[in-house]
This record gives structure tokens, sequence and C-alpha cells, in this order.
């Protein structure tokens, strides 16, 4: 990126707004994923015309634009593979509107998502999807990943809940997408195309989200099974049941024996266990429900069941979950978190099999995830200095997808495919399929400026 | 259409699923529109590789294909406006798998709405969408044309569902798209694309559907009121309120009028009526959320709220919405249901301006709908026969789409576009998005053989 463009870039977002200073740059280079490159420039765009000016020259001198939120995925969606620019959204992050009777919320790309969950929890109101990371990361993120959590099960995923965008286009052309009704059966369903996207098709500008009414009880819930298929059919149980709880997270052995020998919470040497939540409008509703699972979990010879009574007792049984991913970091320097999915009545070979994988490489690792739609995250811990060990780990991940695959599964639940999983698309993919996400790429990006390396879709 | 293609056809599906006999073509010519043109011909295929054969030709000869449900569409999407080849989907009508651990139903185009329903009881499980069609209608159908209902409000509508797709493309090619896990981050959204494209796109072969457990309590009442204003603030503060009724219909003056002096239902004179419907696991929820919105009727000065203590009294309840379509048929030979929706705030709004409009043209109408999700339907009552008539609709209708447009509403909540709407795209969408609708179906047909006229996809 030569200097006239680099003077081009700083007449429009001003010089404060623009970098390219190795310090910056450097900390462009990387998200949460364990992929690195350094990109040429960064800017902080503060409108959609700003964007549109940006993606002109860019098209006109074909370098990459990377967007970027807080960069807190997982997948390399945004690592700048191919240098180039990176957008940090960061300054547009003004939440425009709430419109409670119309049940929606319209945001910039850069709003935090718990600044959102702040703004509508004086309405009672809430936006279902929960990333993990949902303190830091941000909403224009949330959709380019199609953002999931721990409540997807029940609530569905960020995907169910955007109804409208404004998009910058590679050419610099400004569109509307979808619409503030809640129903609306006109023309190709644009926004779906660009949820999911990881910023590879056009820059979000805008996004118009559906909220919901936000549940008025809950009721949590452990239970402890000293088999593994027991626990698995509990939850297959559980679907049949009619109760789709709120949260049905399960721990694997592993996952168990972490938390016994490097945490305070103190648990008995089992092979599973299942946390639920159920929620509704009522104490007697969310009663009903939880007594149903309780009922399955004993149907189904639970070593144990706790039921919280208090907010505090919940919050200690939640402790067990929210403590996994800080312990697992002690472990060894390096570990990667996984994303695949199976059809839920799989989630009991995918457990067995992911487990077999990893011993055999000798790898550290512990399995979660969340049980109620099949999507398990297997943390492999290595130590990124050690060439064995990363040899261990990319035939650990690729065994693990193969076997994803082969269960009926999908390479990520909610991460996305950014650059770790673009190498295996065609594991999930027909070739046909493949082509035609190629063909939508090109036909929006002809110059591949957008993101370029990322989800496979380059030819 | 040659005779030498028509061989080709019969090779493909066999002389007794191949028809051009005028008695055919005729009954192939309408669908539930006012619109008509006769095909050259039809045929009953069984299997994908018909349908990828018969493509092929297709493309090959360039002429129009036309993907064929039940024929109950409302908006013109399967009349082959130019002629060509009427693909009637009721052979490929088997459901071909149930999972219900997995939460899913895997079933061919041409399956009956009713008939997946019914196979779905005995687990007590439920397809959510529930069209007014749903005892003809197909699920190709309601997937190619995005079928709504009357519980779209707390359930969504059928692209809430689709999980996955068969898809045979203009080129002959089959594809798969989505996945069967509740969950995937992986790809283009490539089944979205299809749903609600109306056969414009590609051939859907087979669906994926995502099933839901089935409320096991419903609670049903009934407010009048004297004022529309009244009326539409309940609709509001119930959308306020945290509670999402499953049904919340209303029907306004003329409908009560009309069911007055039509009907054997007794009806005092009021200004608006709202049908209102909870669902939940429990009495206990559904009666809780059922008094929050009578508190709300009550707040907005209802002139009578009347709540159904048995299932007989709902059923008479329910008796007053369901009577309305049979008794509108009398009035005048003809009528065209409208299908526009706004943002839920806006619903009195264009109750009170669709009224303003139709009055001024002098046409007998009723107007009802989906209060909760904002998608009313306006039937204009006329006489094709009559010139003047025919003229005066056709400027209602155009009215009505520049209000509900004017009002950041759509042209079809759950009808889709087809021919009746395509020549107001340009009144929802913009430009940009306009053109990118253009090129994706040039993308997807080149030779636009695939129901060609509809969705103002034209260039």
């Amino acid at each position: 990126m030569d200097d006239s463009i680099k003077e081009t870039l700083i007449d429009i977002v001003g010089r404060q707004n623009f970098t390219d200073s190795l310090i910056d740059l450097v900390s462009y280079s990387n998200d949460a994923s364990d992929h690195y490159h350094r990109p040429e420039a960064a800017v902080w765009p503060a409108s959609t015309e700003h964007i549109s000016r940006i993606l002109i020259i860019a098209n006109k001198h074909c370098f990459p634009v990377i967007p970027r939120g807080a960069g807190t995925g997982l997948a390399g969606a945004a690592v700048p593979v191919y240098g180039g620019l990176v957008l940090d959204m960061c300054r547009m992050n003004r939440i425009l509107d709430i419109r409670i009777a119309d049940r929606l919320a319209v945001v910039q790309p850069g709003v935090v998502y718990n600044d959102l969950k702040k703004a509508l929890a004086p309405y009672d109101f809430f936006f279902p999807p929960d990333p993990a990371s949902g303190n830091v990361c941000t909403l224009g993120g949330n959709v380019a990943t199609n953002a999931g959590g721990i409540r997807g099960a029940k609530y569905g995923v960020t995907k169910d809940y955007v109804m409208k965008l404004e998009v910058v286009l590679p050419n610099g052309l400004v569109m509307q997408t979808g619409s503030n009704c809640m129903k609306s059966a006109s023309g190709y369903d644009l926004t779906r195309l660009f949820v999911g996207s990881e910023g590879t098709l056009g820059i979000i500008t805008e996004i118009t989200l559906k909220i919901n009414p936000k549940p008025m009880a809950f009721k949590t819930g452990l239970a402890l099974f000293s088999s593994l298929r027991d626990a698995g059919r509990a939850v297959s149980d559980i679907m049949h049941s009619g109760i789709i709880p709120s949260v049905l997270e399960v721990l694997d052995e592993n996952t168990i024996k972490v938390l016994q020998d490097h945490s305070s919470v103190n648990l008995p040497d089992v092979t599973a266990i299942i946390l639920v939540e159920t929620d509704g409008y009522t104490r007697a509703e969310t009663s009903f429900q939880m007594e149903k699972v309780i009922e399955i979990f004993r149907k189904n010879s639970a070593a144990d069941v706790q039921i919280a009574d208090s907010i505090e007792e919940a919050d200690e049984l939640w402790r067990i979950r929210k403590s996994i991913s800080s312990i697992v970091a002690q472990i060894r320097p390096n570990n990667v978190s996984e994303d695949v999915a199976v059809p839920i009545s799989m989630v009991p070979n995918l457990l067995t099999g992911i487990s077999k994988i990893v011993r055999n490489h000798g790898l550290p690792f512990v399995v979660f995830g969340h049980a109620g739609d099949g999507n398990l995250h297997p943390k492999i811990m290595y130590d990124r200095s050690d060439p064995d060990q990363v040899k261990q780990l990319r035939e650990v991940v690729t065994e693990i997808f193969k076997l994803t695959c082969d269960l009926g599964g999908t390479l990520s639940g909610e991460h996305g495919i950014g650059l770790a999983k673009a190498p295996y698309m065609t594991l999930e993919h027909d070739q046909t399929a493949i082509d035609v996400m190629h063909d939508i790429k090109r036909l929006f990006d002809p110059n591949n400026i957008l993101n370029p390396g990322k989800m496979g879709l380059e030819v």
C-alpha cells in the first residue's frame, strides 16, 4: 500500500483515525485464534460514507479490506492473512433506536453486546443470543459470524434475530436488506446471505435486531452421571419430552478431572455432568419443566441431581461451567477451542469419538458444550513452541472434523469458518454448494478485496 | 414446445405422467390468484433425477419451467405467465424421516401440510407455521413462498424452520444446502436463499424441517372495542407487556358488519374485535398470560371481554374468525386477498389508511389479520366482468402498497410477490437491492427458464 493510498485514506477518516505504526499493526495481526498476519494499515471509520469511499479506493487499487469488531473470534476470520487494511468498527458504536412496541433495536456494528443488553434491561426485553464473549464482542462481529451461545437450543442464534441490514458493497454502493416487519415474504433473503458471511461480501454498517421479552422465572439444576451413555440418553430423552430447557450444558470426564485438580470446585468422580436451566413466565411453569427434566435424569440413572433453590445456589452451579476456560489456560501455554456440532442424538458418539482421537495423540483436553443443540467445544491444550505438539494438534483437529462430518455434523456450530476451518469446507459441503458459494463471492466481490482467504472461498 | 421435446419429456417421466391435453392445461393456468395463463405441457415427476433431466432439456431449448404445489398461492407465483412446462410436484409426497430426538422431519416437496401435522401428532410434536390452506397446501409451496400463518408472532414462519434443502439447479446439478444440526455457522446460508425464492432459482426436491414440542395448554379470549385507536393501543401494549400470545387476530369494522349481515354469528356494533390465544406447558402459565392480556384490554377500555372456559367455547370464538373468507365470497363474485405487513406499532395507521383508500373507490371490503406481527389481510370484493370495478381494484391495491411502504412496511407478509406484486418491488426495495436480486437470479438461471416473470426479476 503506497503512501498516496495512505494519504487518500487519511483524507477520508482523518489523520487521527488512521494508523500504520508497527505497534498498532501488530495488535491487529491476530484475533482470539492462533493465526497471525500483519496488515499494512488500519482505520477507524465513523460513517457508512467513510466505508463506501474506502471500498471504492480498495477496489481501484485492489488491496484487501478486513472488517474487525472486538477481535474475539476463535476461527481467525479477522486475521489479515494477505495484509491490506483493517477496518476497526469500534467508533461506529451507537445504539440508534430501541422500539419496544415493534420488538426491535437498531444498532451500529461496533456496539458491544453487553451495552445493548444493558440498554434493553429497563424495558424487560433482551437480545437472546448470548456469546461467551458478550462483555467485549461487538454485534457487528456477532452478525458476521452468526454467533451463538449457551441458550441456542431454546432461543436460536444471531441469524434468527437479524431483521434488516445496511451494507456497503465492495463497489461502494449502499444497500438496505430485509424489513422492520416481523414477517416479510418479499424477494430474496439478502439479509441472511450477509449473516455469517464473515465480511467477505460487504461491510455491515447498520443492524436491526428482533428483541424478546425477558423470561421472568428461572430454575437451575445439575446432574452427575457415572456413564456417558446414560448422560447422552438423558439429553436425547429431554429433547423427546416436549421440554426445551433454556440451558442444557454437558461437561465430559476430562473437564471434571481438570476442575477437580485445578479449582476449588468440589466434584465427585463421575463421567459426565449436565447443567440445566429452565425459564418462563411463572415459577409454576419453570418448576414443571425442571421436574420433568429431573424425572428423566433419574430414569437414566443419574448418580446425583442437585437443584438450586436460590440465586446463590444457582450461581454456585454455574461457577462449575464458567470456570473451565480460565483453568484450561493454566495447563499448557496454548489451547485451541473447537466448535463442532452434530444432530442432537449423535452427541454421545461425538463425545466418545473426540476423547478417543485426542487420547491417541497424547494431548491434554476437555470437552464441554451445548448438548441441547448438539454443539460441543473440545479444548485441546498444547505448547506452540513445540513443533511435535503443533503437529499432533493439527492431526487431532483434522480427525475431529472428519468424525463430525461422518456423524452428519457441521464444522462450526457458532464460531464460523474463518482461516481455521477453511481447508475443511469440502468435508461438509458438496462440490456444487462450494461452487455456488464461490460464484456468489465473485458476484459481490469480483476483485476479492473483502476479507480474502477466509471460508474456503479461494478458487 | 415441439413434439420432439414432448417425446423427450415422456421418455423421462413416462407417458402417463405427461399431459398436454387442453383440460389439464386449463386447470394448470391458474392458482388462487386472479391471474391466468396456459402452459404448453405439464409433468408429474417422481424423483430428483427426473427433475434434473427435465431442467437440462429446458435449459437446452430455453422453455420456462414452473414448479407447482397445490396451487393455493394468492400471488400468482404458480401461473405459467410465459407458457412452458408445469412441474406438478404432487407425486413427490413422501414423509422420508421423522427424527424426534434430533427435532427434525425430512419430507418431499409434495407432502401436504396437514399430512405432516398428522404424522407428528403421535409424538406430541408439531411444525409451527400454520398457513390457512394447511389442509391442501404442500410443504414445497410453503418453503418456496415462505408461508406464514396465524401464530407467526410467537412461532415465526416457514423460513425459521427450514434446516436443509436438496435443490436441483437450472443446469441440472443437485445441491445439498444447510445442515441437520440445530446450529451451524459454516459458509453462506444457501438454504435461506431458496426459501421464499418462488421457484426462480432452483427446484426444491427434499426439505428438512425443524419441529417443536406441542404446547400442552391453551386459553382463548375475545375483546370488543368501540374505538380502533383503543384496539391498536391494546395490541401495542400487549407487545410491550412481555407476553407473546400465540394468536392475536384483529377484525375491523367492515368485517364485523359483514359477519352481522351474512352469518349466524351474533355480534354487537363495535369497531374492532381482537381474538387472542395464549399457550404453554401448563394451565397456570397460559392463564397467567391471558390475565395480563385481559388487564391490558380493560385498561384500553374494551367494550367487552370474553374468555373461553371450554374447548367448545373456544371453538365458538374461533368460528368468528374462521367464517370470514367463506362469507366474503358470497358478496361479490370475485375478491382479492392482500397481505401487507407493517411494524407492529403501525397497525392502527394501516387499518384506518386502508379503510380510507377502499371507501374512496366504493368497493366492499373487509380487513383482518395478524396484529401480533403487523400482517393485515384486506379482502377487496369486486366483479371481474365489470371493467370499472377491475380498474377501481387496481387503483386500490396500488394505493395500499404505497401506504404500506410509507409506513415502513412490506408488500407481503406471507403470500409472496409472484405476479401480483412484481410491479411494486421498487416501492419497498432500494435499487441496489433490486439489482443484486437480478444478479443472483442471472447467476443461478442465466437463461431465465425457472418460473420467469415472477418477483419483479425481469430486467
